[in-house]
């Protein structure tokens, strides 16, 4: 698609939006040194949240912040009492991110308000960054659009990071909440009356096929589980090799079956990205060793088997040296659909040539599906990856004829939903 | 042996020894918290070589510190001109370590000496504590023995541990080297002319034969390889599981097989006590993971074998998954016989039950083997483990009737060494 519809007559967007997005990614890009380092909650992610918000006024946005840190940026309608329109993703990062995920769909965002925004709409619309949304910091994520839900977890603020900072001290460090606000899950703010997610793809159904928009019909269903083995600790040379009990080659062996397993069916995904040998030493058979393991699947029941048979993994791979093991579910996210109105609304504002991308599936699972599973009219907006659609990156790329299609195309829904649709949405 | 032979006829040793011994490495066993956790030249190591220094000021004897930290108790010899007979080990530890490994040879090693010079010897006999043997915080262990001999690596001082503390720097914050000395290898002091290491056997080979004792013959041969494994970090839902180059699914891939290489020959151990995934998270695959693989083998050219062997494990774990590896060998230490005069000084003051046990093999490392290596003629006296030899562990254990004949045994060694059979011995 790109390269074939970059102007369509009329088009609200400046000439210059698309070089200012690309300008802002980068310098968001550049805080942590280079490859994205924005920790959620952390000073990294308020720095990224303190410069959009100056970006936000800049384009004449009311800018407001709530009680979890979520950063609001509103152009007022011309009836503010109706249930307004919102956009945005995530302004933090995984390690050593790329310049896309999450950034765009906010510093985007704010190009397509402030192009749907040229008159004045029937309702508000509004560009919103999300709080912590990667989750690797505090072992959960989405936490801002889940305490706009009103899905926090009871005494989930007590939850430390790996150096022992809980999330209530992170905020407080950051100010937050802010003065008069408190953060107790829900009823901070009312909640939008339809949210769209502008998103890189982070993966290659759109680059498969040629297209560089899509429209997103459902995210997976996903879940952390973290597997610690037990062995026993012993001598690297006294031990012989068969009077072994070494917990990491019983996670080595749960790394390997989970990975075949997560292989045997198409409609599973599972990835071990964190594995810690406790007090590890060179000369010692480690007695201590914690896995992490990422599960997405197609369905809810689907996650379910995935889960079970990594379980099965688990005991097959400790028992088979002697080690044992226990799991605990750190968090689950079940499957979203997003709202077929807000979906045909995108599907019209990208035109016939993105038709083909309606219903994509997000393997990735984003602030959009916690809005959907709360009841708010969601869609999506996938933007064609590069690079064979790596993400969690520095290489993460994206092209910016395709970049500045999408901006053009969420102004167009934004601008439909603001202006009229609302008996199909039925909100 | 233990229950049979624990006191004999005009014994030196006064009967409160053990009772002392064991109060003294429960002393040391406390530093740290509980599980032993006295990383080499680290102010816990320190604690216990102020403990130990205080225990042999009150024994009487002579307290020296050499340029590299090693502490060195003597009982002057009616001929201090002669070279001198050594016993000792060493008093750092493993992470979580347990009572007996290096701080028994200290501090048994001190009741031996005592019990030795009850009236004065020809020869000095002296009582050592060697700096950091185990390696694990810098990688290569033997740092006070090899600085002993003389055999510091160039540029060796300016290694860092995982906080980026130097050994140079390490050493300073103990105010080491002592004023007045140079850290220089070797020269800073005379040789020992003979060396005795009493020493946990950390296996089974004693209690698998019902003796107390063991008269060491020879250490194995080791190494220590770092292998870097690299794939491409990408998205964990985003990225089909067939598109992967995921560096823990190499490297754990890696672990497996290292594990049954090392199975496939009875001569071969090798173990993977650390393994580091780098800049973790649960959401992204792993781009870059490193192993450490100690490997022993009970020759020279075995354990060149060994290590091929692992260098093509790791080739092929690394190529089935689309990622790259590198190896750099961290250390490697020869295989060291023992001095068969002062075995045998050994094997005579053990006696008769003792004698089957002459000619053990150590598979752990010692200073003894650095100190043979240099051409000392050396010694290891092995003290029975208890619990299936399970060492470099909290639960290490050792019988208190084996560790009183041990102590015997090494002072009757000692006496031997510093009154006569230098003939043999040749030097």
């Amino acid at each position: 698609m790109s390269g074939r519809c970059c102007s369509l007559p009329g088009d609200p967007q400046p000439p210059t939006a698309v070089g200012r997005v690309l300008d802002r990614l980068e310098t968001l890009f550049s805080i942590g040194g280079g490859p994205a380092n924005r920790p959620g909650l952390s000073p990294a992610e308020q720095r990224a949240h303190d410069l959009a918000a100056g970006w936000m006024a800049e384009a004449g946005l009311e800018v407001a912040v709530d009680a979890a840190g979520n950063l609001v940026g509103r152009a007022r309608g011309r009836s503010p009492e109706l249930p307004e329109v919102w956009t945005g993703s995530h302004l933090d990062t995984v390690p050593n991110g790329g310049r896309f995920d999450g950034a765009l769909g906010v510093v985007g965002g704010l190009e397509a308000v402030t192009a749907a925004h040229l008159r004045p709409r029937a309702r508000t619309i509004a560009v919103v960054a999300f709080r912590d949304e990667e989750g690797w910091r505090f072992g959960q994520g989405y936490f801002g659009s889940r305490a706009l839900c009103g899905r926090l977890r009871p005494g989930e603020l007590d939850v430390c990071d790996a150096s022992g900072t809980s999330i209530r001290r992170a905020l407080a460090s950051l100010g937050l909440p802010p003065p008069g606000l408190r953060l107790v899950g829900s009823g901070t703010q009312p909640l939008p009356g339809a949210f769209i997610e502008l998103h890189i793809e982070q993966g290659t159904s759109l680059a498969d096929r040629g297209l560089a928009l899509g429209v997103v019909g459902e995210v997976v269903a996903m879940a952390g589980l973290t597997i610690r083995f037990s062995g026993e600790r012993a001598h690297a040379g006294g031990t012989a090799m068969a009077q072994r009990r070494d917990a990491l080659v019983a996670a080595a062996r749960f790394v390997l079956g989970a990975h075949s397993l997560a292989r045997s069916d198409a409609g599973w995904r599972a990835t071990t990205g964190e594995l810690t040998v406790h007090s590890p030493a060179g000369n010692v058979i480690a007695d201590n060793v914690t896995v992490g393991v990422d599960a997405r699947a197609r369905s809810d029941e689907s996650l379910g088997r995935l889960v079970s048979g990594l379980r099965e993994v688990a005991d097959a791979s400790a028992g088979q040296g002697g080690c044992t093991w226990e799991a605990s579910l750190a968090w689950q996210e079940p499957a979203a659909r997003m709202s077929p109105p807000v979906s045909r609304a995108l599907a019209a504002a990208a035109g016939q040539p993105a038709a083909g991308s309606i219903g994509a599936t997000s393997w990735a699972g984003h602030d959009a599906a916690i809005l959907a599973a709360a009841g708010i009219p969601a869609g999506m907006l996938f933007v064609r990856a590069g690079r064979a659609g790596v993400s969690h990156s520095p290489y993460e790329t994206a092209d910016a004829k395709d970049i500045s299609v999408a901006i053009k195309t969420l102004g167009r829904a934004l601008t439909e939903l603001a202006d009229g649709g609302w008996a199909e949405i039925g909100v």
